[in-house]
């Protein structure tokens, strides 16, 4: 046996596959793994539990590296720990289709638990795993069980903590008192554009005392006992622990070292000589010695980890039975058995009360119905509750000291967004939060990162067009529904009535592959009378709501706007004028349908016009050239709903003349 | 004559007329400026140096209402203070195309400096503000001379302070030192969902030092004397103030006073009768006594600070005549007479040199070119200055003590396009500031803003696309493109070589009354050969590049497809299919020609084909139900740009089959 290799050698096989696999793509960023790999040996070798054969494994530690462009650390060290990334892999870093893209991607690259490169959303998300792993816990552990009981580790750089989500996280996470979130800060001083004291020169180790952390100063992030260290004190703190580790960037790169110049781009042949030479690391590039791997493996260790836990899980579902399956039923994202028919009741009573009610008071009654055989569920709003709609009757406001399942999540929209995104890649809820539709804006990244994750994170957005009223422009959503449907894999949901709020509340919570968004209105909308095949159709994302015998034209609308729609269709026959009505709440949902189906409900040659209270670009997809479409293409005013929908010619006027203009 | 009523009556005034028009309109909040009214005294009364007779006064103090909500504060202010803004309209808060919206809205409303509502931009607006005073200062003022010295001041909430982009802007602000910047915290503990230590327990005043500012604890927000005291210290302080003001919301509603019921919703009349009664309050609604008209009336006073300066200008115009005139013609957001010339001639070059290089070099070329004529260029970058490319030769980079012109906004996209709008605001430069084109998401609303109000705001994004390569789906744009287009009066340009790309700079710095994006490539991109129509045809923002007697079909590409359509259009041409090529570089500028020149350049009937390397939603507003677009409907992936645009199909193969398809 050879004696395990020191810590610096461990350090050197990340820092060697780093600027070895960045040469080789000619593209990358060696400097953040050459800086943090001593943190990583701290980290990785000493603290991490969790187990690179099951990367399901539920309590295992979670690991982010929100400074995300760092990414062949996080390759460098599942490689070398045992996860299923061979050294082909780490070979074709950063080319098509390997499991190494330039930063790393949940579900292409095995252990990695979120997609990270948009700064600061990393350590969001984290915030976010570190709040479901404490509610979960509260939820599910018993006396002598602790089931759930894990730490949440976070790799940030300078970038992430100048981002402004970073405040929105950090300080909730200290209201919140997430004591089991370890963040090892990357304080190196470099950014892309040099040395970072011309633009970021705050204390930041008092910045997050402000915000009620535990902030370990002073760490030399190249002393890997002294890290160590910090670990351990802040495993102990009772509070979320900022480590703030001094290093140099690119650290072993003898000519470059603590520059912006190996922060993004590969060193050159020459320096990567030269520090091979100056780390004494003689394998050729791609090549780690066994003592190194063995010291590195971490597949024994793992099994011990989750073979403990099994055991201990394995008692608890002997003591209770029922929480056991519920803990696994809801950490696999399945839903409950009587979810359907709970769905299907709802849904009938809908129809029976025929309510004429705001789509966000329905959007409440829906959550209200669902939340009985969802204990999963877990609501919130960016500090507009009573105006979201996002809680319901027996909702408990998360508090400190109160696990509970609604997030009074402060004016932190971003924040909200991104650590729900966090909620659900921990597993075990299914998040949603609220915001007024044109705050989508301030989350709008997190929403497709959810959709680029293809994760189950519900966004609720109200108030969602002038229908708003008085709060005026800054407040009214125009381009925001047509945006929002811009970005590939979101399902936006913008129902017409309680019924179409039901399913698309039941839709959203059924798609376990991606991100939905549900769109509501602040005004009363009147209940829609359909057939028991348009009911069953709404989950098509479009159907016929009106039909008419050989129909001149389509009528096409979504939410408020399916009302004018229906109204003028009435106008219209009166006149002789027989005209159909297609309600597409989600025009996601309705493109993926077939064919047929689509070309049944718009059948080819007969002309089409569009309604929707927002701007008309993307309609012209369904209408084409020779259709209409009534949309408000300008910014809203500041008045009451009824005198700005008027003004803006929601008028059954301007809706027949438009029918007429394009039947001639 | 009557002796002065006391501060408290002047406050009081406020609070009236705040809860009066809320009532009236059933709408809006009264709790802010109820709570608010006393600091309001005391800085409208005693400090802030403006002139209600002239709005553009050069020198005056900024004011920023950041909680805009409480809107009817401002309104109380200008009204008593003498600006144009009777009572009448005070009277029709929140009505349609009054004066006084439900959010404050530059240029409806005399006097107010920039439109806020979305909470934390107003006051990073007036960090903005702040640095162009300084930056001027530092330009034109002269021994003996301080033409340019004036205070921003801001009112912010609970509510900016828990947004990101608070501490973008004030992290920011601390590192440049904006001494001038005064911000008044209304610390009333209330939000929107309640007592705020449910969600917000920042410890603010420590998380402001850590950004290096002043901070004035402790004040009570209801002793003007106080408050006064504050303001004239912070004056002194050599570094940005925060004064932390504890109020009560909604001060004077006896029952309701100190609690969420008074943020958001009318008193109702029995609370306003109440509050009346409590404050000694006496006058009918939206009377106000001669005497308390008379304590507030700033017309006189502001007539002297006016003409006090006016005094000093006039010397300063004397004894320095150019830099007097230049900087009226910056104030005015006029350019120089060389400019038009200075274009031509530099569009010129371009034509003679025929360069293939990235768009986004091509776009440093420009702003090199313009910058010896446009000493108003501000350019900036957050944290991608070598990527995005927006310094030029003779920039210099602003610094707390180093006056300079391009700035390094560190990683904070949001706050670096809300602070550009507040540099626009104020007035004597053209600011732009970049990043890459995905991460436009994070600064969103921001652009929103500057569309809004109808600013020059100059937002540049490079990496446009899949182009951009190894860096993977979360850094590669492909919606977008399209989805900024859906912002009203928001104008894109993506230009396909060094020509489009100079008028591109150019037409956005001459649109006076509204903000455009300049989008690049990262990759090189061949110059295209241009008859001299088509040159002046760019501008236009759709123009045909390449012509074909009776063309079969048309060929419309943006920015790096246009070389793809060009190849294809040859490779048609060999086959014997004659094929028009339109280069849209901005479709918004496109869209507002006349019909005729549009009708010209997509004839109807003529089936077309679009190309760009962003989803496809979009383009069915020029192809139509009958056309084809060839783009990317799912997010990108890692791998060298060559690989990708092969991989999604951008090939001369694809477009022409496309344009056999539409033909057939």
């Amino acid at each position: 046996m050879t004696s395990s290799p020191s810590t610096t050698r461990m350090a050197n096989a990340i820092r060697a596959l780093a600027m070895d696999a960045v040469q080789k793509a000619n593209s990358g960023h060696p400097g953040m793994p050459m800086g943090m790999a001593d943190i990583a040996v701290a980290l990785w070798s000493r603290h991490l539990r969790h187990n690179p054969a099951n990367t399901r494994w539920i309590n295992r530690d979670r690991f982010v590296l929100s400074n995300g462009h760092g990414s062949m650390l996080q390759y460098a060290l599942l490689h070398l720990t045992g996860y299923d990334l061979s050294m082909d892999e780490i070979r074709n870093f950063r080319q098509l289709h390997s499991k190494t893209p330039g930063h790393p991607e949940y579900e292409i690259t095995p252990g990695v638990e979120t997609s990270t490169g948009p700064l600061g959303q990393g350590l969001t998300n984290a915030v976010g795993m570190a709040l479901a792993e404490k509610l979960l816990a509260a939820h599910f552990n018993k006396p002598g069980f602790d089931i759930v009981d894990h730490y949440t580790y976070v790799f940030t750089g300078d970038g992430c903590l100048m981002e402004g989500i970073s405040h929105e996280a950090c300080s909730l996470a200290g209201t919140l008192g997430l004591s089991k979130l370890i963040v090892l800060y990357d304080d190196n001083g470099i950014s892309i554009d040099g040395k970072v004291d011309g633009w970021f020169t705050d204390d930041t180790p008092k910045r997050f005392e402000a915000y009620n952390w535990n902030v370990i100063r002073d760490v030399n992030g190249h002393d890997v006992e002294a890290v160590d260290a910090a670990i351990v004190a802040a495993q102990q703190a009772g509070k979320p622990t900022l480590i703030c580790c001094k290093t140099v960037i690119g650290k072993g790169a003898p000519n470059m070292q603590g520059s912006d110049k190996v922060h993004g781009a590969a060193l050159g042949d020459k320096e990567v000589a030269a520090t091979r030479e100056a780390l004494g690391w003689t394998e050729a590039p791609f090549e780690i010695p066994a003592d190194v791997y063995a010291a590195w493996d971490a597949r024994e260790s793992g099994a011990g980890f989750e073979g403990e836990w099994n055991k201990l899980f394995a008692a608890y579902t002997e003591k209770y039975p029922q929480e056991a399956a519920e803990l696994k039923r809801r950490m696999a994202g399945d839903l409950p058995a009587n979810f359907d028919a709970t769905v299907s009741a709802y849904i009938a009573s809908c129809i029976e009360k025929k309510e004429t009610i705001a789509t966000r008071k329905a959007s409440q009654n829906a959550i209200q119905a669902l939340a009985q055989v969802l204990p999963e569920f877990l609501g919130g709003s960016a500090d507009l509750t009573g105006s979201n709609l996002t809680n319901w009757k027996e909702s408990i406001p998360v508090r400190s000291n109160q696990p509970g399942n609604h997030i009074n999540y402060g004016v932190r929209e971003f924040g909200m967004a991104a650590a729900m995104n966090g909620i659900t890649l921990h597993g075990g809820f299914i998040p949603f939060g609220a915001t007024f539709l044109t705050f989508s804006d301030y989350s709008r990244n997190a929403l497709r990162m959810a959709a680029l994750m293809k994760i189950r994170t519900l966004f609720v957005f109200t108030h969602d067009s002038i229908g708003l009223g008085e709060d005026g422009p800054t407040h009214q959503s125009v381009e925001h529904i047509s945006s929002l449907r811009l970005i590939p894999n979101l399902d936006n949901w913008r129902p017409c009535d309680t019924v179409e709020s039901a399913v698309a509340w039941a839709e959203s919570v059924r798609r376990k592959n991606g991100p939905s968004t549900l769109i509501f209105s602040r005004q009363n909308l009147p209940f829609m009378e359909r057939s028991q095949q348009a009911v069953a159709d709404i989950a098509r994302g479009g159907y016929v709501l009106r039909d008419a015998e050989h129909p001149k034209a389509v009528l096409i609308a979504t939410g408020s706007e399916v009302e004018l729609a229906m109204k003028s269709a009435d106008a219209l026959a009166a006149e002789g004028i027989a005209v159909r009505v297609v309600s597409m709440p989600c025009t996601d949902v309705f493109d993926r349908q077939d064919a047929s189906y689509k070309a049944g409900v718009l059948p080819r040659g007969v002309p089409r016009v569009a309604i929707e209270a927002g701007v008309t670009d993307f309609w012209y997809k369904y209408v084409g050239l020779e259709g209409a479409v009534i949309g408000i293409d300008s910014f809203g005013e500041s008045a009451p709903a009824g005198v700005l929908f008027k003004h803006f010619g929601f008028t059954v006027e301007r809706v027949t003349a438009a029918v007429k203009t394009v039947l001639a």
